[in-house]
Formats: structure tokens, sequence, C-alpha cells
């Protein structure tokens, strides 16, 4: 179905959304073959979703996805196909790629996804190597990871316009860093291919941006398949001119809170939904799970304790937070063994090409998974034989996994509009 | 490694030529892009290797292929990304395909191929719908398949300058018909894409064509990989005005079989090859291993029976053979279970999509295997853990397979100029 046919940890019925989207199947395939003509997709991505039955949403879309390791093997020549799509549209001459790593050393699960993405570029026939932006690494360094298997980082140098490191100049530069400290001078000006912009770091990079694309994303695609957009899109809000230390801003940033608590139990009711709404207060450049608050009113946010001020106030790289975007909560109905689950979906270029579900038994499904505690499980292959048909008819299977598939690939096309 | 990483039945050190591929990765890759920039691939395509240990050759390549039920399943996602470049490039606003199988209607495993085929497009998200030129079929007819399920053939009928079925037009005409009985008006100047195009058919093809333009890729390749053109491409000639009933051209026939035999000979004292020469005798337009003899000498060929005169002259459609394509015989390595094997490579747009093997437990490893008796043996992706490190470092595995999807690819290149 235009995706990776995976299994999801959901059983049951189809939900009349999933129902929806599979039934619009050629219309949505043809419609995104239409948008991928006018929009460039981003060298790839990751998106959470959130599955709460009656809505299934996107959270957050990352622009450097970090869990190439996380993914099942047997999607690697997925990842290495689109790859090689991807290289043709971006630059079909490349053969030598420098892949720009985290600063980090000692996060070894994060080395071995470097690794990982290194060999599906290598796969795809490119040479690689890795060029590191961390002062410490002035010289080759070979660090070990999980699977028994070596990494070599390099210091990266910058020669003119170009960077590469010692006796390597590559044609593309593909970063798996971030940016939240900011863009370094080295890689500004460079004339290489330079996947994904320096505008997609967290430098410039805004959450609430992402979403504001991704609610005109939305509303055509809500048009097409005749869904309230609501189902697949979470309500959003801006708060800025916050300072977590002083108090600062914190009655605004409670009242947004509690206008959008109301706007959901307005909904709740409209869809019959017995739930109690909350939303999220995240930092609007975050990551890493750093910033990030789960509240069910604006109380809760008055007079937080030194502690919780420190934790919200402060993200990666030590950067201040001072903007926040106060997202509707989508509790998440996946379990697996007990314990609760969120999809990540993968993607390269325009394509879907694995995901695997982050697991945190110590949470509840109103909370943040992507936190200290959390595992990952990944997404296998679905057995044909093991869905049902969707029509009746002998070679059309349904494919729950298909309309995560979507609403990531939408997220995407939103990460898309986003650095244009 | 650019290709599905795939388990072969060959097991033990890499040869010579793979170990030379394998190292020239990036530069294949690279020249392969550029390739495709300039040519368009055919819309899919299989092809019959033949690994000897010291060649690794392909001796057929299929425009029509028809095995796509012999594929692991687990293949499916790889097709199906692959079928959506395809759409991109011929025509990004297709919705709906008529796909025309041959007219076999009792061939159950041909039907199931039809249904795998129509299950990889119905996935890439068209609405797929099967149209039949058996005059035999003059309504909507339900045929049962081996997998219990079902497939439903309806009489192609043409509109002016479309052709569809009762109620459904088309953007797309897919042939999986090889068009052996000649191009069928109903087919003739049609507004909708079709593809492949008519001339790929067996009406127009011819395999000394196929091989002619093969010599200029080979020709390429060779010089970037730095290998005797040899050992990836079988010598062959071309023998016309041929009657196998009136014995007509058997001494020309035969005196180009022995001036192969010889030159074989004397490539195999060059590269010390302990073998008995032989060549493969093929109906120059053939298919479904009609037409074909394996013989040791020219004199093999004089003084045919009728019976072996009769199995020569006459082709699937029952189409006369007066025109031959004489090829150096590449003996197979490769066993399965003690019988002999050959490995058939599919490939989709420019992307090899998975393969199987031909398995013959009736026939020497100097025989045509594509004959009755033969079965097929799906490639199953390999376990990274059970492949050996090719350069010592940890993210580069040696890919056995990776040499069977570069020659097959070299083929489908052939193919694409052919059709040009």
């Amino acid at each position: 179905m235009s995706v990776p046919h995976l299994t999801t940890a959901l059983t049951g019925p189809l939900l009349d959304l999933e129902r929806k989207i599979l039934a619009a199947q050629p219309e949505i395939e043809h419609w995104f073959r239409n948008q991928w003509q006018e929009h460039t997709p981003p060298f790839y991505g990751s998106v959470d979703l959130r599955n709460a039955g009656y809505k299934l949403a996107p959270v957050d879309m990352n622009l450097f996805p970090g869990g190439f390791n996380n993914l099942n093997p047997e999607f690697h020549p997925l990842a290495v196909q689109a790859t090689m799509i991807a290289l043709e549209g971006y630059c079909p001459d490349a053969r030598r790629v420098l892949l720009i790593p985290e600063n980090h050393t000692r996060n070894t699960f994060y080395l071995q996804n470097v690794a990982e993405l290194a060999k599906i570029l290598r796969q795809a026939g490119l040479v690689v190597r890795l060029g590191s932006m961390n002062p410490e690494i002035t010289e080759s360094t070979t660090l070990d990871l999980p699977d028994g298997g070596q990494l070599t980082l390099e210091p990266i140098v910058r020669m003119g316009k170009r960077v590469g490191i010692a006796g390597f100049d590559p044609c593309v530069v593909l970063l798996n860093n971030d940016l939240s400290a900011g863009i370094p001078a080295i890689l500004q000006d460079i004339e290489q291919t330079l996947l994904p912009p320096l505008n997609a770091g967290w430098a410039v990079r805004r959450k609430t941006q992402h979403f504001t694309a991704y609610d005109k994303v939305v509303e055509k695609f809500a048009a097409l398949v005749d869904i309230d957009p609501w189902v697949i899109n979470p309500y959003f809000e801006h708060v800025d001119g916050l300072d977590f230390h002083s108090r600062a801003g914190e009655d605004k940033l409670a009242a947004t809170v509690d206008t959008m608590i109301e706007k959901i139990r307005i909904k709740y009711e409209q869809h019959g939904i017995n739930q109690v709404p909350f939303v999220i207060v995240k930092a609007n450049a975050g990551t890493y799970g750093m910033g990030i608050m789960s509240v069910k009113s604006g109380e809760e946010l008055l007079g937080l304790n030194r502690k919780q001020r420190n934790k919200m106030s402060v993200i990666k790289e030590g950067m201040e937070v001072h903007d926040v975007i106060v997202q509707e909560g989508v509790p998440t109905f996946e379990q697996i063994n007990a314990a609760v689950a969120e999809p990540v979906v993968y993607m390269l270029d325009r394509f879907v090409i694995g995901g695997f579900y982050r697991v945190h038994t110590g949470r509840g499904i109103d909370e943040n998974l992507n936190a200290p505690g959390a595992h990952f499980v990944p997404l296998a292959f679905a057995s044909p034989l093991s869905t049902p048909d969707c029509d009746g008819s002998p070679d059309c299977e349904a494919n729950r996994f298909y309309s995560y598939g979507v609403v990531a690939r939408l997220a995407l096309l939103a990460g898309s509009l986003e650095l244009e």
C-alpha cells in the first residue's frame, strides 16, 4: 500500500479514520504524487505519532532522525533504494558524503544510529566518512559500538568554500546534527550540497512553524478524504516572551492552556469522547524530550517549584527557553506488553522506510514517552496472511500501518513547506 | 549495497570477479546513476543469469516478467516503492491502470503472477483492472488461483484512441503479454501511456539486438571495473534464413557453432578453465524456454530427426523459427539440494526488487533450465550476520548477491538501449 506493510500494536477492527484512509488510497497516492512534484521532500525525517483511536496525529517531526538503529534491519533495502532516489534528485554526481553527527561521543545508542545511517549510504554506493564538529575530536578517533562494531570520527576541516576532512573532499554534506547550539561558522556559505539545509536546524526551526505548515497540509487532505481535520491535527498555540526563572509570562501561558483545554473539551463532547483533556507544553525549538510538561489545567503552571522551572527552562546544548508550543495532548491508545507505546515513522526522501514503537513502562497514556527509560521495539513486516481483507477481494489486504504512513507523510510534507 | 541484500546458493570465498565488483561499488553506482540520467529504464524486466565461477553472465532478458509469484513476499515493499518511482517518471497523474496479461487461462502459476503484479500496483496506489485480449474472454470471468484467491479477467475494448474495459478508462496500459503473436490492432496508436512500448514485444524484438546492445554496455563497464569483458558477456552470433523443416541453412548454423566452440576453447585455455565448451541455439524471438538446444559441436545440428526439428522450429503462439541466436553456453556453478540452479533477477524501473532460483532436478549444468519440470526457490533477505566483512570494517559486509544485481542491471541497461 505504498508504505511498507508493517505490523502495529493495534488489533481489532479498523477504526473509522483508518477505514476512510484505506478506501481513499488511490486518491491519496495520486495526491501525494502531485504534492511531491511541487514540493521537494526533506532528505529524511521521523514523525512521532499518537493514536488515540478517535484521533491519529503527529505530535513531533524531526528533520535529523537519530534512531536508525531502532529500525528493523529488514528495512535496509527500502532505505537504500530511497537514498538512491534522493541522491538522483539532489546530486546525481555524488560519490563521497561527509556525514556530520551530533557531538555525543558517549551515547553509544546514538553512535549506533550513525553507524546504521552510514551503512545505508554506503549500500547506496557512496563513500562515507564521519566528520565531527566536536572540539574534543582533534584527530581520527575510533569508538566502540554496542553491536561490537566500531565507528571512526574525524575532525571536520574547512578549505575555502568547502568542508571535509583531511584528504577527503566530499560532494555532499549530510547533517545528522540538529544544530541546537546555533549554526556553526564552518558550515556557512559552503558550496557543497548540504542536506538538510541549515534552516532545518533547531537554531532556526520552530515547532509552531511546522504545525502552521501542517495546518495547511491537513486542510487540503481533510477535504480530499472527507474527514474533520481535527482527527489528524492537534490544536496548538504559540506563547513567547517567557522566562521560567523569573516567572515572566506564567499567567499568559496558563490562560492559553485553559483556553485550549476548553476547546478540546468541546470537541470531546461533539465526538462523544470520554477522556480528560490535557495539553503538552514544549520548548518551541526543543528536542531530545527536554523542556516538556503534560498538564490538565493552566493552574498547574502557576507556582512551579524551582526543579520544575529548571526542567522547563533549559534544553539541549544548555539553550534557554523563552518560547513554547502549547499542543493538544493526544492520549496513546497503543500498548506493548502493558506499557504505553507510540509509533515513530521513518522516512527517507518521500518514502516510508520503516518505523518502531517508543515504549515507556513508567509513563501514562497522557505523558511524553521521549524520556529517560524509554525503549524501542522495531516494527516488523506484516505477514499478508495475518491481516483481513479490506474489501473482500483477495489481493487487497487491510494494512493498518498504511494510515500511519499517510499521516507521517502529511507531516513530512509540512516539513517540506516549512523549509521552503 | 544498492540492491537488496539477498542470499545466494553460493558459499565459500568470493570469486575474483565478485571481489572486483564489490571493491568498485561506489564507482559502479555512480556510473549507473549517470546511465539512468541518459537512458530510461524499461518499466520492468527479469534477467536469467549463469554463474560459472569464472564467468557471471546474463543469458536472457525478459521485458514481460511472468514470475512475480516466485518472489519472496518480503520484497513487495521494494517493488511498491519502485513502482511509485516509475509512475512519477512516466505518468505522475496516473490513477487507473489496465493490466493486459497473456491469454493463458489454465496456467494457474501464470495467473498467480498476474495477481501478485496487480497487488504491487494496487499497493502503489493505483486502481487496477485486468483486460484480456483472449477472444474466449467475452465477459467478466473469474478464475481460481492456487493460493485460494481469485482473479477477474474482463474483455479489453477499444474506444477511439483509447483502450479499456467497459466502464473503465485507464490512464496507463501495462503489458504483461509479450506479443509473440504479433502486435494486435487494438493496441496500435492508442493515446494512453503503454508500458512497455509495442516494440518491446517479441513480434519486434530480437535476442541478437539485445546482446548487441549488451556488448556496448559491457565495453564501458569492463573498462570502469578493469575486467576482461568476456567474464560477464557470452559470445553470440546471429544466423538467419533457416528452415528446420526443409533443413535449409543447417550447414551455415553448424559452421557458426563450430567457430564459436573454437573461440570458447581458446578463452578456456587463456583462463585455465577445465570445461567442455558448449553453445546454446535459441529462436531469436523465442521465449518460454521453447526453441532451444544445447550442443557441443556443429555436427549435432546436422541430421536432426523430425522430433528435434519440430522442437526447434515452432515457438510460442505457433510462430515458425527462421532466425536463431547462437550463444556461448555458460555452465551453472550453482546448486540447490544437488539440483542445478540459475538465478533470475527481477527489476522494476532501475531497481533490483528481488529474485529467485530456477531449479531443475532433471537437467545438467550445460542445459536450459527454463523447461517443463523446473521449479522456483525465492531468494530471502540475507542476514547481515551471515556474511563476512569485505574489508574488516564493521559496517561493510560482503554481499554476494550484489554482483548478480550489477550484471542484471547491465542487461537492463542494454534493454533500455534496445528500446531506444
